[in-house]
C-alpha cells in the first residue's frame, strides 16, 4: 500500500487511494475450484484479452504438484507465455520450496506463499503448521536470494477471519504469524478472508493492525464473496489506504465448504465500483465484459457469479476521471 | 437518524450506530415487480413469521390502483392484519392524496409518498413533475392533518443516484426537491437509488448533505442491488450514522429496465453484515431464512437473490454482542 500522499482522496470518513490495483486470480484461484480443465491455449487467449483490458498484475497458476491440480497442470507453460507479454507482472502461487524453485526457474515477477492462520485448516490443508510455513518462506528466501533472480516474495495469511473447520480465529494468531513472515523475509504480505467470514468492521480492525506492523510491506487483500460482502469488505480496507486487490473475473473460485456459495470478489463487479468511485483502475470494463462471455463460455455448466454483466452499464458510464 | 451520542459505535472511519433498523419492503416493493400474485393470507402468514423474527417496521403494501397492481389490490385488509400485529410499525406506499386518504382510513402508522427526482422519469412513471408531487405532499400534510390521526408522512426521494431515462440526476435538484418536501410538511425524507445506480463514494457524498438539510428527519436509505452494490453502499451510509435502511427478504424486486437484475438489498444478507458488525438489528437471522424459504415456495419461477441462503451461516454464528 501507499502512504497518505498526494496519492489519496480525502473523504469525510478516511483516505481513499486515487489508484487501485486489481490482481486478477481467476486462472489460479478460480480455475482450481472448478472441475472444467482449460486449455492452455485458451488461457493463452485469456492472458492477452486481460492485458488488453488493461489488467496489469495477473495470478497465472500455481506450483502444486499436477496429481493434485490438473487444472493448473501447465502453470510453466502460462508462466513463461505471461512473462513474454509486455508490462505484465506475473505471479504464481508456490505452496512450498519445490514450487518456489519452479518460480524462480520461470522467472516469476512474484510468488505467493499461502499460510493459513487457522491451524485445524493448515494441518488439514497443507499437512503442515503454520509455523512450519513460516520455516518455508525462510528457506525460499535463502534460495531466492542465492539464485540471483528479483522475484518478489509474499506471505499470504489466509484464513485470516476465520475457518470453517476451528471456527474463530484468533486476531492476534493472524499477526504474530504476519510479523513472522516478514521476519523470515518475505518481500510482501497480505490478508486472506478464505471462507468468506470477514465484515467490515473485523476488516477495519484487523487490517489497521496489519498496515501498523508492515507498513508498506502491506499489499493486498482478498475477499471472498460467500456471503455477498466481497465488495463491503473491499470498502473497509480502502479506507485504510489498501491499494491492491485480488479478484477473478465471473468470481470464479469459490469455497468447496459451501457448494454453489459465490467466489472471488469479481473483477468487473470491483472495477465498476471504484470507477463509480472515481478511483483510476486503468481497466476497460466494456473489454472486460467481453472476456468474462468468452471465459464464461469456456466454462460452461459452472458457476459464475457477479452482478454488472447481468444488468448491464448504467447510462452515466463512462464515468469522468476525479477533479 | 440518531445524533452521534452514546449510541453510536467509534470506529477509525466515523461512527457507525450501535442499532439499525431494517424495514421490510418485500410485499411491496418487492411483490409490485413480480408477476406472481401472493394469496392475502400467504401476505399474513409473511406478516406474522416476519414479526417472530424480530421485524419491526415492514411497508405493507401501496395504494395503488388495483387495476395497475392487482399483486397489491389487498393492500386495505394486508393493512389492517399488520395493524393487528403487537409492536409492528406497518407503512403503506401512497401515490397521491386519494391513496393518502386510504392510508389514514386503515390507521397506517407511517405513508410514504415517493417522488423522482428525476423529471423525465417522474413524468414517464408518475405523469408528474416533481414539484406536482411536492404540491400533492402538501394536500396529503393537511389532510393527515384535518383527519386528526397520527399517521406519520415520508417524502422518498428516488433515482437519487441516476436514473434509466435522462441518465445524470443533479445532487442539486435532489437536495431541492428534499429540501421542498420538507417545507410541504413531510415528517421525514428518505433516499433511494431506485435503479441501482448508487456506489459508496457518491452516497458518502448525497447523504452528507442531506443529513446537513434534513437533520432528525433523514430517516431511511434504499438500495438497489442491481449493480451488486447494495450493501456497500448501506456501509457508506452507516458511517453517516444513517440507522434504517430498506431491504426485501430474498432481494425480491429489482428494477424492470435491467432484467434479470438483483432487487434490493436482501434483508437476511443486511442483517447478516449488521450483526456480524456487531450492531443490533433485533432479527433472529435462522427464522429469517426461514421465513425466506417459505417465501420463495410461494413465488416459485421468480427471481430470487442473496448470498446468505446459499452459503448458509458461518461457524462463528451466533456473533457475540458488542463489547
Amino acid at each position: 500500500m501507499r502512504k497518505a500522499t498526494e496519492t489519496t482522496l480525502s473523504t469525510a470518513h478516511g483516505s481513499l487511494p486515487r489508484r487501485v490495483a486489481i490482481r486478477e486470480v481467476g486462472l489460479r484461484d478460480g480455475l482450481q475450484s472448478i472441475g472444467t480443465v482449460v486449455p492452455t491455449q485458451r488461457k493463452f487467449e485469456w492472458l492477452r484479452d486481460a492485458v488488453a483490458a488493461g489488467q496489469t498484475e495477473i495470478e497465472v497458476g500455481s506450483f502444486v504438484p499436477p496429481r493434485l491440480m490438473p487444472q493448473l497442470a501447465d502453470t510453466q507453460q502460462v508462466l513463461a507465455y505471461a512473462k513474454s507479454l509486455p508490462g505484465l507482472f506475473a505471479s504464481v502461487l508456490v505452496p512450498n520450496l519445490r514450487g518456489a524453485e519452479l518460480a524462480l526457474e520461470g522467472n516469476a515477477d512474484l510468488m505467493i506463499l499461502p499460510l493459513s492462520a487457522s491451524h485445524a485448516h493448515s494441518l488439514a490443508n497443507l499437512r503442515k503448521t503454520p509455523d512450519d510455513v513460516v520455516a518455508e518462506l525462510g528457506r525460499i528466501r535463502a534460495a531466492r536470494d542465492a539464485s540471483g533472480k528479483k522475484t518478489l516474495i509474499e506471505g499470504g495469511v489466509g484464513t485470516a477471519f476465520g475457518c470453517t473447520i476451528q471456527g474463530h480465529v484468533a486476531e492476534t494468531e493472524v499477526l504474530r504469524l504476519m510479523q513472522a513472515l516478514l521476519d523470515a523475509g518475505a518481500d510482501r504480505v497480505s490478508l486472506a478472508d478464505t471462507v468468506g467470514y470477514a465484515d467490515p468492521a473485523s476488516v477495519s480492525r484487523l487490517f489497521e493492525k496489519a498496515i501498523a506492523i508492515a507498513g508498506d510491506r502491506f499489499c493486498c487483500g482478498h475477499f471472498h464473496d460467500t456471503r455477498g460482502l466481497a465488495l463491503v469488505n473491499v470498502h473497509a480496507a480502502l479506507q485504510l489506504g489498501v491499494d491492491r486487490f485480488d479478484a477473478s473475473l465471473a468470481g470464479i473460485g469459490g469455497c468447496p465448504h459451501a457448494p454453489g456459495a459465490s467466489g472471488n470478489a469479481a473483477t468487473e463487479d470491483l472495477a465498476f465500483m471504484l470507477q463509480a468511485m472515481r478511483i483510476d483502475t486503468g481497466l476497460d470494463i466494456p473489454a472486460l465484459l467481453a472476456l468474462r462471455q468468452k471465459v464464461a463460455g469456456w466454462i460452461e455448466g459452472e458457476p459464475t457469479h457477479g452482478a454488472l454483466w447481468r444488468a448491464g452499464l448504467p447510462k452515466t458510464f463512462p464515468f469522468p476521471a476525479a477533479a
